[in-house]
């Protein structure tokens, strides 16, 4: 060991960072990390999934405790939220001053039960959401959306950037969460409209793979219409000129489309109530975006937006 | 009026279409077929909205039989299937040895219904939808899909195509409704996960704007996997690797996500709801895929694939 390592490495951070939790996902920030020259501390639940990190330079924790102490920044990768405070209640103390980077996937409340729980145990807070799968943290062709501190994330930025391209969203802890979820269920939504469409298709006999080869670049065009619809939904005003009305968009046919082949129309109807609500509340002339009404918050005070 | 255009006309049939219904889409039908030098007949229930067409050479009709008898092919672009017998059961006998090309907006029994009325009175029958909105149609940009008479496709093929990529759908005359309906489908439950999305981040202050700005790449983008889904869903085999299990797209956390905000989970909680029908049946390890035996029709036997 030379001089200069010895002057770098501070005596009581052996490593930079220390990672719990060795999924794939956990796995593949780590193996980022280690690619970037940094030195790394691992440590999972279930012995021996840390083999191949080891052999690329990664430092092998014995106990949640040792990990802990070993960095001045702990990643938390693990499976749901119990998991964090089973992980790190037994080792709060050891955590007091560090800073806590929790990805681990939580429900915005969660996220922000986790940041009350840091806040008062001395623990520096940042959640991340990861919008990527493992395979893209390497490429860093992924997003990962951060909340909670500040001051965290700017010291960390040059570091978690090394991930995928980082993108801060305010001091709630929650929202990081919030709005990769949001981002997931248009996905999930999308998802379930296509297999519903394949089967509507299926049942005379058309392939899946045909209909996705007509569905995907269509739907991939139709986003573009997402911008039209945020523009009318963030000025509030549902009759401006140039929109496809609640009345024209009536899906019931396609409803029972579904149910002529036999095939559960769920899915769709339950944009369709969506769209019902509205109309029978007599805004059928307005624009398709109004069915954001029927989905919004109502705000604490209890006024509802007209 | 020279001699070339008088051997040209031919004295039984003074056009060659004749359009029913000027719509939005009817006009924009008929103005590509004008722009085509093709001679039009048109007629609307509503009169004078044939003012501009005429305007560009298309031939007004005092009355239905007037219009249907004008030509040996015959387009219907109505409101809605009830239109269509409306508007050609009292001269149904006119149109007996014509070919009758239906683009009104049906469901595929109704497009059977007329299918059989139009054969049971001597009329060719083809069923169009038409995944346009009118302004795409001068620049074919869009698509219809046809179904039902084969001999009337092949020989309109020529003029149909002036409007759209044309795509023959069988002789079935409700598959061209089911295809169209069931790509609208995929498209609305799009729409809708964008607008639940938008109350979830809405809930926090983002704006719609903002959210649509990272939803509508990202769902572009997520449209490649669909030939995924197609692909096992063809082959029938939810057990095969490299695919997410229904175990791990549990969305239980972003209903409870919505909720908490306040924000109705109605449109993501329907897509739960075809998740947990496959895990209760003991099928949570196969792949996300398997929510297509959630949908699917049920075979008349009543046997169902497992």
């Amino acid at each position: 060991m030379d001089g200069v390592s010895e002057t770098n490495r501070n005596p009581i951070h052996p490593t930079d960072l220390t990672m719990l939790g060795l999924g794939a996902m956990g796995s593949a920030l780590t193996a980022a990390l280690l690619d970037a020259d940094h030195s790394v501390t691992v440590w999972n639940r279930t012995p021996g999934r840390d083999t191949d990190l080891v052999a690329r330079g990664a430092h092998a924790a014995g106990s949640v405790r040792e990990a802990v102490t070993a960095s001045p920044v702990v990643v938390a990768c693990l499976l749901k939220h119990d998991s964090v405070h089973e992980t790190l209640d037994p080792v709060i103390d050891a955590l007091r001053g560090r800073t806590l980077v929790n990805v681990t996937t939580t429900t915005p409340e969660e996220a922000r039960e986790l940041a009350s729980w840091a806040a008062a145990h001395g623990v520096d807070y940042l959640d991340g959401a990861i919008m990527a799968v493992p395979a893209m943290i390497s490429s860093r062709a992924g997003q990962i959306f951060y909340s909670g501190s500040r001051a965290a994330y700017d010291a960390l930025l040059p570091i978690i950037d090394i991930w995928a391209t980082s993108e801060f969203h305010g001091e709630d802890a929650g929202r990081a969460s919030l709005v990769d979820l949001a981002m997931l269920s248009g996905m999930y939504q999308l998802f379930a409209g296509f297999v519903h469409g394949a089967a509507m298709v299926g049942s005379v006999g058309m392939s899946a793979c045909d209909f996705a080869a007509r569905q995907a670049p269509f739907l991939a065009a139709m986003t573009a219409e997402l911008a039209g619809f945020a523009k009318v939904i963030d000025g509030g005003d549902y009759t401006v000129p140039n929109q496809q009305s609640l009345d024209f968009s009536d899906l019931s046919h396609i409803v029972r489309a579904s149910e002529g082949q036999g095939v559960d129309p769920a899915p769709i109807a339950a944009v369709q109530a969506l769209i019902d609500r509205q109309v029978a509340a007599g805004h059928g002339s307005e624009g398709f975006a109004r069915i954001y009404e029927s989905l919004r918050a109502t705000v604490s005070t209890g006024q509802v937006r007209r």
